[in-house]
């Protein structure tokens, strides 16, 4: 396929129509890709261990239950607890400044330093390598909630949560998407290439021998500043695929998951906002007010002042103030569609003005406004400005009356008035006639008063 | 005039077109209507005293002062602050649901006994007799935030608060309203024919007597129960007039002043919904969510279970909802005119098919979707699903890829695009047929792929 623009040759997608190579593990696969795989078969008692995924569990829910044990021969340390919650900080935001925001959805340009630096706090978060979580990531993004979705929230909260890593899942449901960019990128190329030894150098080895020369805290360092830190850390972060898809608001788009909510905002490190955040995905911000907690926002903002983040991204608010306006005009619409606005005027019997004023004066009370006869028999006691005034106009043109002649009507009066109509006047000139004909003051047959 | 309904001859209104009469006192007057009035001169040093209306001014603003400076000696006895309170509450409901909601508005009917109570409520309040204040308040209605409007806020803050009884005011300028069926009411016009009597009896000897019987506070009553008592009402329903046009939101219609808030309502047993209120006047209600505090519809309920009122007239919600939906509405469109839709579609030029493949291939990057030529020259390193795929679609119809072939595009990618509009493709039907003509395997000399 010849390149069809001035772009260099590389980066034109070669698989149009669908755009994008398959995912090819950079490490050699001992899968077999022809034997039907192990989640095409319906779990029994027989095979459930097989369809779960033990290497997964183990590093989010053993390991973990073990350090819960450990923990009550440990004592936590002052010194110990803080270094944690900082270190959990910081390995929270090599997921979402990091693996998100700039390698997922290159939301960012960051110097090398803080590549660096972002790939090592990721890899102590133990959520997969860069590579495979971004790769994953963007098929969420592509095909949220469908069959394609690593993590459709269709399935269920808790499969969107852990389910999906617990379970083995077949490679070939997950939709394909295009990482070349990513396959371009030394560091992350490098991360999933060493990607065990950076988890345990990074996730335990570190905070271990950092609390250990520190303060003397080894075994501290390793039970809390590790494997409970990697805890909080995966669970939060889990929240993004599972509360922001469940919880809160859809201000820009209702039509798939994901919603706003400060909770998982506080959760998530900002990651919250998740309705923009599908919506704009290459924005650096997910929150947009400033008042909304987004710290991973306001680390990339920092990052930009110390120059080393650049081209943030950023979608202009123009086409976010559409966006929620376009969602505000689809609610509008489907209420409007419940409410009651009278016969449409197309449904109405056409009636003679002759014959509006003959039933007019046999009980009915018919009122003529903009060439549209209205029954007001029921509302004339109801009438806030009085019986009086609106009696006056039975029989009557009241189109100028209603509208400021004698009182201009609000908009309350307006609907309420479409909700009584009964006909439309035949050629519609008739009260413009016999207004002429009064003023020039000849003799018209139906003057009724 | 003839009568042209079957309505009682009197309900008939006689003064068509304005369809009111002159508010007739019932009194004899010793203005003479000839002489300008004193408001039709500006306020000068020599004449200002005369523009002060000395009654009101000594009821509502020295009597008061008299009353805190003689409160300084009467100590506050727990009982009479207790009856003070209730008497308060009472009078209060006097206005709100007397003068204004059941008599002003006709929004309710109520059996005698209940309105005797109203009518003696309302004049302890000090606030002028029914007849007289529902006038004004008809005419306020009618004509709000005119010149014609009693106590238009359009004037200022203050002279809505107090201002319009403090200074004279000329009756010739007060819109004019129907008031016949007050004029048929016996309690209002008793009400009204001795009304220096009913103040003098419910505001200052009720309260007087009350506690100097009840518990020897003969003073404290006068003083608490009667005078303070009298200017605390006063000041709460005057902010019916003033807080009420000028603080919170207009959830039905903001062409005029009346705006509904909470802190109104509070300080006015409930009457701070006032756009509703002046939307919908002749509701019984104020707030119509159970959660709001509108006390006076709390009490006109009870009134109801207990027989003393019937026939509380409620618009439908069907109305109230049609008004909110259409102030939305309103809203929204101003918000999307401010914002930017991009080009209009007959304000772009027309390209052939062939120019629009030839500029591609000449450094510019061209997609047409839904025969519409966008350029994306700038966006291509933005596109948050990648440089690969957007190129791919450069000099051709990507209506289908964008729209679901290869991604099904979110609203603000839509919106987005529309904003990179360039040109229309002539005809239109190019597309359709160089896409037949493929599948048809002919060939076609515009291929460029
Ligand atoms: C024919 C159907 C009519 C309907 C459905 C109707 C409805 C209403 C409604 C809902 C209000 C409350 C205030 C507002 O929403 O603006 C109102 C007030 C009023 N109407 Fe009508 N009206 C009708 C006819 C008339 C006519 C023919 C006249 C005069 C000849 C008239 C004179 C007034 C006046 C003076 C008020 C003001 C009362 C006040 O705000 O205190 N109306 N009407
Ligand atoms: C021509 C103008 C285009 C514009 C303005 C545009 C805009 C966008 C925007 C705003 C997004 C973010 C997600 C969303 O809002 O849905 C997006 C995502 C995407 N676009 Fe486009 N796009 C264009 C053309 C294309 C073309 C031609 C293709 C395919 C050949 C394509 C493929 C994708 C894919 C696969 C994504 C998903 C990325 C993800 O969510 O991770 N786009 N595009
Ligand atoms: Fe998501
Ligand atoms: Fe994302
Ligand atoms: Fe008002
Ligand atoms: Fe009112």
């Amino acid at each position: 396929m010849a390149s069809t623009s001035n772009l260099p040759e590389g980066v034109a997608a070669a698989a149009f129509p669908d755009g994008t190579k398959d995912y090819k593990p950079l490490r050699s696969t001992k899968q077999d890709i022809k034997k039907p795989h192990i989640s095409e078969f319906p779990i029994t008692w027989d095979n459930w261990y097989k369809h779960v995924n033990w290497l997964n569990t183990t590093l989010i829910i053993f390991i973990p239950l073990a350090g819960f044990v450990a923990a009550y021969w440990t004592p936590l340390q002052l010194k110990t607890a803080i270094f944690a919650f900082v270190f959990y900080f910081n390995a929270g935001l090599g997921i979402t400044a990091g693996h998100h925001r700039l390698w997922a959805h290159s939301s960012f340009k960051a110097r090398t330093i803080l590549k660096v630096y972002l790939a090592a706090m990721g890899a102590a978060a133990v959520e997969g390598s860069i590579r495979w979580w971004s790769r994953d990531h963007r098929a969420h993004h592509r095909y949220t909630d469908t069959e394609k979705d690593p993590y459709s929230v269709r399935k269920g909260l808790l499969y969107s949560h852990i389910g999906w890593m617990v379970m083995k899942q077949n490679p070939k449901r997950i939709g394909r998407t295009d990482i070349s960019d990513l396959n371009d990128d030394a560091i992350v190329v490098w991360q999933h290439k060493h990607y065990l030894k950076c988890v345990i150098t990074m996730a335990l080895v570190f905070p271990t021998i950092f609390c250990g020369l520190g303060w003397g805290d080894w075994w501290g360092g390793f039970i809390y500043g590790g494997i409970l830190r990697i805890f909080v850390v995966q669970q939060a972060t889990f929240c993004v695929n599972s509360l922001a898809h469940w919880l809160g608001e859809q201000p820009f788009d209702d039509r798939n998951s994901p919603r706003d909510h400060v909770i998982t905002a506080l959760v998530t490190l900002g990651e919250g906002y998740h309705n923009f955040h599908h919506e704009f995905p290459s924005d650096y911000r997910n929150a947009i007010q400033w008042w909304q907690y987004d710290p991973t926002k306001w680390s990339i903002w920092i990052w930009k002042q110390l120059g080393l983040a650049y081209d943030l991204k950023q979608f202009r608010q123009n086409e976010i103030e559409k966006g929620r306006l376009q969602q505000i005009q689809k609610k509008l619409d489907q209420k409007r569609a419940t409410l009651d606005w009278g016969t449409p005027l197309d449904q109405l019997p056409v009636i003679h003005w002759d014959d509006f004023v003959a039933e007019s004066k046999n009980g009915k009370a018919l009122v003529a406004i903009a060439g549209v006869i209205h029954d007001v028999t029921d509302f004339i006691k109801d009438h806030p400005g009085g019986k009086a005034l609106i009696s006056s106009a039975i029989g009557k043109d009241a189109t100028a009356i209603f509208n400021g002649g004698v009182y201009n009507h609000s908009n309350a009066a307006h609907n309420l008035l479409s909700t009584m109509r009964v006909g439309v006047l035949r050629g519609g000139c008739e009260v413009e006639i016999w207004k002429r004909a009064q003023m020039e003051n000849k003799d018209v047959s139906y003057v009724n008063d």
